[in-house]
Parts: C-alpha cells; structure tokens; sequence
C-alpha cells in the first residue's frame, strides 16, 4: 500500500546534507544562509519566541528550539554534551523539522548538526558584517572544535577577512583546523597560545566548549576596537570570557530573555544594557560607533536562525535528488478512518 | 561513505507499525502497551513533568511533548486541526522520538499517528479498570472519528467490555465504526442519540473534536454509578461536557497543571478538588468509591505515556525488520572534525 503524498515528509539524510553543501558550494552556502537570516532578523517582531525547552542532566542538555512565523513552524532538536567528545562522540548533534501551519502537518525533515555548523558560522559573520571594523583582515580564532573552520570560511566569505590565526589547548585540534583549511583561500597561523592567536586580529572568535565558568581571554588581552565572536559561552554555567571584558564591551545578543540565561552576560547583572541585533539588521540601533568601541556578539544560537536554516533547504532541495520521501504520517483516504486504514494493511 | 552506528536512527514508518501492531496483535499490543504505562505511573514522581510547549494559531495547534525518566529522554509532536478533516487531512498527526539522556543521542524516530491512538486507548481503559464499576459490560462511545475503534477494542480487552453502542452526529461516521469492528468479539449497537447511545451503558466515551464549547452530554442524561471516560475536551476552548456532570463527578486527571487548562476542568474554578490517577494507580489515593458514585477521567493524554509508547516501541522492534536505519546524526570518527568529515565527503 502506498502511502498519500501529504504523509510523505522529505529528509535530508547527512550523507544529502553533504551532497547538497557540495553541490551549492561551502562558502556560497554560508553566504545564502546569512542572507535568508538577515531577512528573517529584519522581519523579527512577527516570529512566535520563546526561550528554548532545555531538560538539563548531569551529562549534558537535550533542547527543543520551537519558532514560527505564523505560516510555517519549525523546531530543532539539540543537545549538548561536551562529555561526549572523549567518548568518540559529537558534543552537539542536532536534527529539525519545518510543518505548516495550517494544516499542521510535517514538511521537512532533516539533520542539523552540519546545518547548525553553518548556520551557527553565518550568523556570526552576517553580525560581524555589522559589527566588525572596517577593513578588518585578520580573524584569531580560538577554539578549534567542529565549528572552527566553518567560522574562518564564513567570515573569509561575507567580511573579506584573509588570515586566521589558530589557537586551541590541544595542539592537535589546532593541527585538523590547519590540514582542513589548506587551499581554502586564507592564510592560516597556527599558534602556541591564546595570546599570540590574538595579535593582530580585529576580529577574535571564541569557540570552546567546555562546560563551565573559563577564562580563555582575560582583559589585558583584549585592545581597543576589536570585534568579539564569542560562541562558546552558550548554557548555563558556561562561558568564556573575564566579566571585566563585558564591562568595557558594547554588547550585541540574539534574544536577551535567552543570552541572559545562557550567554557571557550570565555573569553581568540581569539589566547590564544589551542591544538586539535585530535592531541593528533593521537600523533601529547602532552597530559599530567608532574604530575604538569593542564590540561583543554574545552569541547563543537562537531558534529564528535555525527556522531560516530550515526555510532556505526546504527549497534548496526542491526539484533535486538531495531528499527522500519519508512515511512518517499516517493520512487515510477518510481521515477519520484511520482504524480502517490499520485492518486494510493487514 | 557508510555512516557510523551511532549516527544511524531506527525509524519505525506507518508501514511498519502496521505491520508491528498486526504481528502482535491489536489487542495484545494495545494490552502492553497499558502495563508499560501502568509501570510508569508508578513511577510518576521521577519524570520530568512540563506542560506541552503550544504554537497556537486560527488553524490548530502544533505541540512538543517533552519528558525524561532520567535516562531515557522523549518526546512527541502533535498536532491537532479539527478543520483538517474537511479537506481530507487528519485531526492529529504525530511523530515521536526517543533520546539517550546519557549521550544526547537519539535512538528511535517513530510515526506516532497510530500509535497515539493507541496509547490513548490503553491509557482510557487502563484507568477504566481502576474507575469504572465492577462487572461493566456496555460502553457507549460517543463520537465515532479515528479514535474510536481504538477504544471499544482497548476496553473491551482490558476491562471486559462485550457491547459498545455508538452515536455521532454524523451517521457516517457511526457506521463507519461499526463495519470496523464487525466481527472483532463485541456486539456493536449503532444509535441514532446521544441519549440511546448511553442507555444501559456503565461507561461513557466521548471522544468528540470540535474545537470550542460543546456540550456532548448534558446533565439529566448522566445516571448514578457511571464511569465517564472524556477523551475531547483536551485543548483550551474545547470541552464537552455540561458543567453540572462535572459537579456532581469525582474528577481523576493525569497531571492537574496541564489538565486545568486543557480539560474538561477548565470549565472548574482552578482549585476544585481533583484527584491524580498516579496516585490510584500506586494506591496512595482512593479510586471508585461505592457504585453510586460518577467517575470522571479528564483526560488530555500527557507526555509520560508517549514516552511509556516510545520505550515499548524500542523494545518491540528489537530484532525484527520493523524499522530502517535513519542517517541522521553526522557522526565523524574524530568528533572535532566535522568539516574533515564534510570535505572527505566530497
């Protein structure tokens, strides 16, 4: 018996993902990404936010990021287990699903743990496009974990950065970055430790992702006008920078309700002044005031930019071989017939 | 590239568990899956409990049911769109998945269209036997949709039901239901009344779907001594029943947060004494009284029981060729190396 078309839901298996980033191009992917999020930032007031559903554990987090724009709803599932990695596994994996609104019906199904990694790096550079100095070339780039190289790419490719300058406690992880950013078109310094990643750079990027209060940049470390990524501090309990950085920081956040509770500005008291991107996207605030202001992108990962992740492949595999149809909804001919539809299966 | 073990996903399609529940048997399944459900009322105070996270919109509602044991983590996805049915789509759709608290990996993706209503019948009649009066032989189900014949089956095979007289608005429908379940061991009476439906009956279902204030049975039509098992009325706006039944019932309900504005008892002042059903069921609160007494279960379906659904799947699929390995979890043998596993991809 064949299913009804409405219950065949579309997944993109990781193996798709990966034919499809290949098949658009890895930088021309991030570079959409942004665009589609940029559009979605601009139209921010209208989405469905809530903070994230988080069940917490002593072994990690498992959350579901719901949003909706009214026509469609879309939601990731996430978890967070820096434990994990020396168990051979992913810190982060993740999948999604976009539905209609109308009807409540699924209409994609897909892997994000690589879609995170590029939605997760487009977002920072769409801000970075923003915020970063002008004429910026060199981005450090500390932590060098599965997110690194899509960052150096993102930025290589929608800030004109041209150098990226690689700082990791473990060596080796500074190694893979390097050997996988070979031939991509930036020139890559591998550095023996936080402060050497950082001379130089107008842009620094932190990335760890240990699961506790740490210090990779202290304040001393920090000069005037440098733009800060800071993508690791994303939970509670866990950041990445000296709380005297924040205070001398302009601080730019997805979603306060939610960078409060999981981002940098944990460690600020809870009416620090922090400015919404969105606001910035939309020319409702400013970005960047002057070439000496330290701009912060305390940066969680918000469910509107995995909505916009999840929009942009919805089309992107449309009319391609980069999905299959999945019998994931039961649809009888007669809808309140679904006994039926059991016994004629028989 | 063959994905690893862990990133592949057992899935079980509308196909398989079809084929699962016929292997097993519609009512021995429906049978286990109560004891499953039974245990995990027992249990009830180690959950997770939060009430569902709701996308409302004018068309429906789309939920995420999340829960944990502490070890297993789940949840489900449903939607529910009492309009669909008139474009030919499902009230209700729903998928579920279950997670390892441990690694934050997941480890079974199922359609839980059929197996909600399932679970829902298991749940009904598992209460049924704790609530419904000794040597009850007749149930009328009032509003004879998709989830009906999942009922008389489930109280038939758990609380010795041996007649089920069935009334709708729409004929249809009734005789729908009644073909359905010709020839499955119950003598089905087909009325053309609410009140025909309920005469001689000692329990009542309703399992109607409009969404707003209905009134499926009104006050005078309730005799002493009746177990009333209120499916329906299981979202803000949409009850069923006359407010005076309620009055004179002794309400049980799965988890009073969730059931005070979704049930029926959100017609109540929200301190009107009610009584968890987990409590019953491990004896620390008292269930049917005398046989005079009305019993009502205000039931809105929890997340517990899909999880209790989800954990039996697991197992059930153990082995057998009733699932498909999903690759939906981007797994790289170094789990930094993403981008590595990307390229190599190429």
């Amino acid at each position: 018996m064949q299913p009804s078309d409405k219950a065949l839901v579309p997944f993109v298996s990781v193996d798709n993902m990966m034919r499809l980033i290949h098949h658009v191009g890895i930088e021309q992917m991030i570079t959409e990404l942004a665009a589609e999020i940029e559009a979605d930032f601009k139209r921010w007031e209208l989405f469905d936010k809530t903070p994230r559903v988080a069940a917490h554990s002593p072994h990690g987090v498992i959350e579901l990021m719901p949003t909706s724009d009214g026509e469609a709803y879309g939601f990731k599932y996430v978890n967070g287990h820096p434990k994990n990695t020396t168990e051979g596994l992913q810190t982060v994996t993740a999948f999604g699903l976009l539905a209609d609104v109308y009807t409540g019906y699924p209409t994609l199904l897909t892997e994000m743990t690589m879609l995170t990694a590029l939605r997760t790096a487009a977002t920072s550079a769409l801000v970075g496009k923003y915020l970063a100095p002008k004429g910026a070339t060199t981005m450090a780039m500390i932590g060098n974990g599965a997110q690194s190289e899509f960052q150096c790419l993102a930025f290589k490719a929608l800030c004109g950065i041209d150098t990226v300058r690689l700082y990791d406690l473990d060596p080796r992880a500074t190694g893979k970055c390097a050997t996988n950013l070979a031939g991509k078109g930036l020139t890559v310094v591998s550095c023996k430790t936080a402060e050497e990643a950082i001379e130089g750079a107008q842009i620094i990027t932190t990335c760890t992702a240990d699961k506790k209060y740490a210090t990779i940049l202290t304040d001393n470390m920090v000069g005037p006008g440098v733009h800060i990524n800071a993508i690791g501090g994303d939970c509670p309990g866990k950041t990445e920078l000296h709380r005297d950085i924040l205070l001398r920081s302009d601080i730019f956040v997805e979603y306060p309700e939610q960078t409060r509770i999981e981002g940098e500005i944990q460690a600020l008291e809870p009416d620090h002044p922090v400015t919404e991107m969105w606001q910035v996207i939309t020319g409702k605030a400013q970005g960047r005031r002057d070439a000496q202001q330290i701009t912060l992108f305390d940066s969680v990962g918000f469910a509107i930019e995995d909505f916009s992740a999840l929009r942009y492949i919805k089309k992107a595999i449309e009319g391609t071989a980069f999905f299959e149809p999945l019998d994931m909804l039961a649809d009888p001919d007669d809808p309140r017939d679904l006994f039926g539809m059991l016994m004629r299966a028989k």
